[in-house]
């Protein structure tokens, strides 16, 4: 484990909360993640199953580990949660920190194309490749490889969604809260698209859950969607869940589309509901 | 209800987390607190028990309800909870800045009587007196005045432990994360009761919580203490819990001290033991 440094670990619900940093090839620049640890992994000689859990807009790895309230879940079901950044951090862009929905806190997790983001813009090859074979190798002893789902907010939860779809049988579950879910048909979405893809559409439509769960071809799946209805963003087609709902069925993938009358878009919703998608998760992870 | 200005609602486990803005007449200056309504708050006709929480050093009114997951436990047992700020905002007293646990955020929630913080510096007055009759008033259809309590974190645990002892009868049920439980005895402590009370020592006393329950001449109360054992500010006797268990034992006042293996000073030790802290308030307030 040379390769990471533990920057906090403290304990909650009997087990560890550890924030690490590393230096990423993938990003070219110093990342942190968050690691939590339930009470089942001391000792180090069980294989547990692992969420990965991707923020939303503006966030880094602190918000979920902080607001969610979701080790209490992991504790319970003995599951271990990682939680990447959202984008490059330090790497100095020009105009990378203009907007708070493109650039700093606001990759995507998607690979840019587009210079000059394409030399660090590459959050899914991070999140898909780097970060997952990061944790299977730094953390061998605890960490069941087959045992591996995805969920995540907003912009994560369009992460979440895309990270599944476009690697067929890396996570095994995935649920995604308030996530954009067809992001070339809304404001955000189609900023970050032509900021980091330019202007071709035909390359959007591969980073979009709604376009690419048309075409899945991989094990079965079933996404989880939680979406307040009072939600301004979702008010104001930012997300646009029930054009993926819609997709879904055209395809006959399964979808649960759970609206929760008067929850907004913030941490209260999430911290409301994160039980429930670890028990979706751990009814998938640990059949 | 013209004296309050709603500063935010969110939904969260059925309820509503509040924070409402008012004019404080025992602070002169304008004043945010958190209020939680469970879902049986619903239809305004049930009176409920209330739960006042205190703060510690450097919070607002946020850190608790959106750290700790309280929340959860509040919807399930049907009780409201109070948030205070921890000091007078927007005064602008010189010096007021300049430290973190002293000034702005380190009420201490004492009364100063030293110039120049004895004009607003009066944090017992308020969360005791002013407050506490405006939560009865504000929100009579829901508040039971008869079942109140109170707890804290760490500078507030100091709050709730002072607030009950001086004032019998006011709170029914306390408890406190990582309270500073003998200020007289520990560097904050005095640098606080110095700066608010003057150099006068025998007026310190009646701000501590250890000295206090010597003297305790109230209805039956039981203290619940929550402490980290590798919470730095323990270790470094700035808290000195077992100088108020040996005062309580002195004078048989029943006392609980929960001494958490590995837990440190942070919210991750409230999250994982707030649950409990709720069911020992509501065996007491619902009993």
């Amino acid at each position: 484990m040379d390769q990471l440094s533990l920057v906090s670990s403290n304990k909650i619900f009997g087990g560890y909360q550890k924030v690490y940093s590393h230096q990423s090839s993938e990003l070219k620049c110093k990342m942190n993640f968050s690691l939590y640890l339930p009470p089942q992994a001391e000792g180090g000689d069980v294989k547990l199953p692992v969420i990965f859990y991707l923020s939303g807009l503006t966030c880094s790895e602190q918000n979920f580990i902080t607001k969610s309230g979701f080790q209490r879940y992991a504790a319970d079901h003995g599951i271990i949660v990682v939680g990447p950044d959202t984008s490059p951090r330090g790497v100095k862009i020009p105009g990378d920190d203009e907007s708070w929905d493109f650039g700093v806190a606001a990759g995507f997790y998607v690979d840019a194309t587009k210079e000059p983001w394409s030399t660090n813009y590459r959050m899914a090859s991070y999140v898909n490749k780097e970060l997952y074979e990061l944790i299977q190798q730094a953390f061998s002893n605890v960490v069941d490889p087959e045992r591996i789902g995805i969920m995540g907010h907003s912009m994560g939860g369009h992460g979440a969604l895309i990270s599944t779809l476009r690697n067929p049988g890396l996570y095994k579950s995935v649920s995604a809260f308030a996530p954009i879910c067809n992001p070339i048909q809304g404001p955000w979405g189609t900023k970050a698209l032509t900021g980091y893809l330019g202007d071709d559409k035909s390359k959007w439509v591969e980073w979009d859950a709604t376009e690419l769960v048309k075409k899945y071809d991989g094990p079965p799946l079933t996404l989880l969607i939680d979406q307040g209805s009072i939600d301004q963003f979702y008010l104001d087609k930012q997300l646009l869940p029930e054009n993926l709902v819609e997709a879904c069925r055209s395809v006959g993938v399964p979808v649960i589309l759970k609206l929760r009358e008067g929850y907004d878009h913030s941490y209260y919703h999430i911290a409301s509901y994160i039980g429930e998608h670890f028990d979706f998760h751990a009814k998938i992870l640990k059949a």
